[in-house]
């Protein structure tokens, strides 16, 4: 069975017309947001499947388009309410197509409010809506002023212990990006890196040692710049920065077969699961390959230094363990 | 023939599309923009007509839907790209309807930022794309921070100065609002208020005497509110308020029949001329009398102070009158 | 009887000496103020009665000048101490003239501090110094930065509370303006549409179904615009706005004859009150008429469609119900 | 002959009720101000005069009250209309006793607004209206936000330039203070202190040779300072601090006997001059002098170390030969 | 007995380097820091007590260089980890020199934050180092924005609360200096000047009525401007300004003869203590003396007015008496 | 010849002392900095020579110590003094070891100021000191605040155009940071990513053809993500990624043998070049490899892929060629 752990959800064009409405108007005057009809969503949620199939994938576990998550937009109610509607339309694609769809909850977080204004939606969505995870924005200022503390400090706990709680797995994945410098496709990379020495340099593992790590795209910078954090654990005398690492998991959404043998070579196979972010930035013609870039089964598959029991992992086991919670289940009726 | 001057575009979902990703990328990166296909752009023009021919408009002025303007939206990239964009969506539709639609330009003023970032797509919408006029945010800021001076400021020249020397008058129309204390739609009003009285208490219209000017809703506040401002010049010795305001058009895009009525008479047929925004905030069912607020003909043909000259005026002859530029031509080509 | 319920406290030079000194030296050091002996109240007090003999006013509740409150000038202890002052000497004249003159209060508001800060003056002002009302500034920052919540939102409930606990109406009305496109006194009037919009938007007389407002200036746009309010609340299948706009008072301080006809028309004689603002804004020769803008009881009376008990409801009626609170009494003695 | 170098103007209400007007509205909207008339200026300058009388002043140098310059109240307007009228209204007193009243100017400077914006008024002041010095704030952002540059910097190279044209001296003095622990009186003293540090570690009088500057209240707290700066420029190989001050005068406006004693010996009675201040801080019953703390003439008569020809220098010589232009002219006419 | 009160710790290089590190890197990543080793510290600290020896000196009280306190430094936890080294290393040179040295610790102040942050460290080097008092900076924005409210309000209770807990007095002494005109040497004269005045109408003595307040450098200006806060206190009817000044201690650290004799006849003997900041500001060669500006025991003992019991209580008896606390004590042990 | 070409210089106390002064009093008053004597510095240097011996390095080219090269304190004089302080002891160590150190410049780099703020500082060190490269640091905000335009940008065309006329490469490399969750180690990860992105996504070597840059450090994360950017630029249709990524240089200060063959692999040996930053973070020891992180040569040595050619580019040869200019001369002498 084929999981691709990071995927996105395809969504109709009205959709975006809620979200331009949303924005544009500043959330005021707002009469209630309706999800379009089963005619508008059956369509492009059945060609999203075809999608999968054309590649092999089994199962999706689709969350928000990361860059439209509005963690930035003020006032934070047009965050709040276009959050809940973005989930109601991915939990309505995974009531249409249970068993290939698991839902990914997007939270409405905001600049550097505190994440606890996101624990009722995580709740409503793991309880009420069937869902296996959530994102997580390292920086939803979005790089319009000061960010928030790292994901090592206090300041995150309440998520944590919400996650622990509910035993989901959060993704961290960033959002869009004010900075004309930093693209939101470069500030994904910078920021996982970040979340990954902010987490790796605290105590929330001591603290909450059930908590569920993913970082998305194979983890940034880190596992190409591990010289220079392993030698900074080794000047403190503790557990090496290798070991340190086994704490996370990375997903294989790095569109280059040579970083991905790099990935499992560094971080283990037991820590990597597969996940392509299909369709998104990787829906390009790979001419070397002769397919899209985020067409990576095939690349995984043919990569020799893996067993099968390895490319098991990579592409079921892990996902399955780490994102047990409701991922057996029917997706829960839900009035939207 | 009647003339609906003050009326929106209406926008495929497509173009929805287009706006929320601009705003959720900051326009970063950004790969070109390309209009959606005749196929998509055709229904909804058509259905718009539809919509004109049920309340029995012969030509609507369209110009891009005023909230949607994304004039406070950072970099200001966001905004210009959009801007040309939309501008494009109604010269496509124009030319689909040559004889029923008219393009009004929106312009890509952004914050504070001069309006000579508007002169160059002002003159190519009406040079290149035959458009008869402009919308003018007199607060392009959307609440969010402090406002730029006041239309009567020497700030606005350049725009001015522009406009005369292309002959097209200005739609005073605010865009969003950021305040959650004031939606867009109240803040139309306050703007409209705020115009007037800038303007009339400049030397605009001494250094730009044929500037044509028309504000949008019948005015804001000034109409009902004109004794405080009678006061005012009273005691400066100058002009009487109410001659001052003959430099100015209002528009009837106010849903209410004795409003009108009063509007006519405070601020003379001359001066008006019919414009109901359809659809839009008016298009709603007014129960006494049984049609949308914004089918506004039947109200102005039943006020009986009006002549049947006042009607013809108000229905079609001051229009003609002040959009003068381009309103015979047939829409140029224009390569998108 | 003519109770003129909208006008304002009429101040001796020295009084405005104390004000540029508070300003002028940021209040410190400050080592108390002292009302003018009665030498120095009295004569413009008895000029300010005999001006309303001229006009034949019976009443007039008198509250501090609107523009000078000083609201948003730091430190917020300049505003404490102004607003104290003039209450005393509103109440200074008040006891010279106890049939003649009611006491308003101002409050201590300052820029976006919480109206908490206002409720032990404005107690004082009704407990000891016999006041009837209260002025109430919906945006106390006078457009120096972003404002504080509509007055639908909950920030303002403690102020409502007190003003329910002490049964006494606010007159809604803005000071100045630090925006130099919108004068203070054409910022009265988008106040007052905002006002209106905000509260009735909101929960805020299901909460405080005993609460008194008054908008000054017949409403600020609101009368003129009502079709666009109209369509909103059709669409929301809720009471219409007329209906809604039934739980406000309106004063009739607009100086135009046709505008009161409109006025009295649209919100119905029973939610208005005469008042003037006289002396001020309208103390000009209206040469139409004859006489000063702000003389508008032969106004009010020449409006045909008004019957004798409509112009009894006007002129004394409407506001002796509304501000029934210490109206009858003596002004309590106090020491300043 | 006394001098008194350093009063105030003494205005009538009027004119702080202009100042509160100018304040409260933000200069908008303003129509034109006029002085009082002369009955209404004439008793307080006669009272004025009596006062100088009093303590056996014969000429007084009279600059706007410091406090009151409005320098920091936005916008620039204010502090522009208000400085001119106080201008004005020192010239019209001047005009009525020009044998006992000499004008020094206030300049409209304004926040961190580069002085070239005060150059105007002071020729205005200088060649008009015959006054023969002008005040200078070091600090006009009156403590709210970031300050200028120092006195010493280049920022302030085009007022020097124009004082030296005119051939006028500064007297420093800063205006008011927005900071609630540094009183408008504390802050003269500190920033006098910076003001003499900021010049004499600079170039301007190299750049300057003919600048004129006089330091009020004794100099702040240089003298009583000396040797940490003795050090200072012990350090650099220069000439001695005490070289340096000759380049600055100091004036009496210090209410201590002993302190006057230590200002002559520390910098000279050549570099010192009579200055009072009276009416002001000072007007107040000094118990062991048996008379009022800016009575000085007594006390600097009474100070043993201090020849007739020092006396003569304090009282008379040294304001002369400073302020010689326009001294003994008759003030010039001029329409207000 | 010479005890100087005033002086502030010499550091090795290596302790800059610290500083240096700790500034560039904002305290991150930050491996723990460690005092030198003794071989680095004693050289340094011989060396002083030397330069102590040349000049008569029994004992001086050491606290932090007050320039380098890093109180304006972002993060604020430079400045608590930078303190806590600082006052440590002091303690090592005063066990080294337990009968020359007394620590006077430095406080981890943080521009406006509480000095609730600061009780801990207090009360660490009072009960655990065996320190004798403190320093205290007026403004630890150090000029960069808004400082925190003067002296004399509540905000600074909670440290005279635990001052007057551990009975140690605080040496007024302002920091660094961010704003270019005022250099941090002259800054120092400027808060002492604030922190007089600030203390003085106040009411911190009432509330604290043991607390035991001195300002370096003789007091700022007060001193020398006596007059006008004399003038201030008369026109209150309180206790005179003189009477009020006795609340407070002030040292010798002025490097003028004639300003201390000065300063003795203000504020009187018994208010005063030698102090001389040696080595520092005032190490420079004073020709006239022939020897440093800061060797200021010969000038002292020089002032022909002061009798030998005054000269006692100013080297010696009045430091004694108000530094009670610790000052027998050896140093306790600590560990670093 | 092994040459390293990413080397930072080695500073005595005395410089750290002078660092720590400078930031501590904002460079006011600043009174002339001299280097230390060669009594100073010789001992550190030598040191240094002594450490590259001990791992075969014959050459380094030695720059400022990037996260102390202050370039967010403010003012920016700081900055400035500090920069050419560095730069001259950088020489001086030159001077002494002219066959073993290249000197590599420091920028006084400043928040947004333009880099034009650099062009004569880097002009001194190239002409008048013989050095041979500068670095370059993308981000002198250090994350105080929103950062200046990505190096792709005209922004920094100035400095470009600068380094191209004097032939000299710059290095990527950023300074401290402001950010708690992002430590100055981690943000030159982040800013290398950036900066290739934003170099390559951009104009500059278009413009610029001769432009040289080195990017540190192994590229930051963008080899190991180079299929996102490949996706990229395929959907672009222009070159591939691959071959944009041949306009830079990368060196080999990664401290991980596995990345540094990725590395070789990905970009090309004839793109990379020696560099270990020793003495700094890597000097910590690698117990697996018995030797320090930071001793590359034998890791280079033994990876297999690499021909002897490849290793003499990698040692030797590449950087030659790149830092052509002054690296055959002398360092010319200079005055300090």
């Amino acid at each position: 069975m084929i999981i691709d752990s990071h995927a996105h959800v395809v969504m109709p064009d009205a959709a975006y017309r809620v979200a331009a409405n949303l924005v544009a108007s500043r959330a005021n005057p707002m009469e209630g947001l309706r999800l379009p009809s089963d005619d508008i969503i059956r369509p492009v949620t059945e060609a999203h499947i075809r999608n999968m199939d054309k590649v092999k994938t089994d199962i999706q576990f689709i969350s928000p388009r990361p860059y439209l998550q509005l963690h930035s937009i003020r006032p934070a109610k047009v965050t709040a309410v276009w959050t809940r509607y973005v989930n109601d339309l991915i939990h309505r694609q995974c009531e249409m197509f249970p068993d290939r769809l698991k839902g990914v909850a997007g939270l409405p977080q905001h600049g550097t409010l505190s994440p606890t204004n996101s624990l009722a939606e995580l709740e409503r969505c793991v309880k009420q809506l069937g869902f296996i995870g959530c994102l997580l924005n390292p920086d939803p200022t979005e790089g319009d002023g000061e960010p928030p503390p790292g994901l090592g400090d206090e300041f995150w706990y309440p998520l944590y212990e919400k996650m622990v709680e509910l035993d989901v797995p959060a993704l961290i994945h960033s959002a869009s990006s004010c900075q004309p410098r930093e693209s939101y496709t470069l500030k994904f990379i910078n920021e996982e890196s970040t979340a990954v020495i902010s987490l790796l340099d605290s105590k929330v593992f001591e603290k909450f040692p059930k908590l569920k790590i993913v970082v998305s795209h194979g983890g940034g910078a880190i596992p190409f710049q591990m010289g220079r954090f392993r030698a900074w654990a080794a000047r403190r005398n503790g557990p090496s920065f290798d070991e340190m690492c086994r704490k996370l998991h990375f997903d294989t959404c790095n569109y280059s077969k040579e970083a991905l043998e790099f990935l499992f070579k560094i971080m283990g196979v037991d820590n990597c699961m597969f996940g392509t972010e299909r369709p998104g930035t990787g829906t390009a013609m790979n001419k070397e390959w002769g397919h899209d870039f985020d067409d990576l089964k095939p690349i995984v598959e043919s990569i020799e230094s893996l067993s099968a029991d390895d490319k098991h992992k990579l592409f079921e086991g892990n996902a399955k363990k780490l994102y047990s919670t409701n991922f057996g289940h029917a997706h829960p009726g839900h009035k939207h």
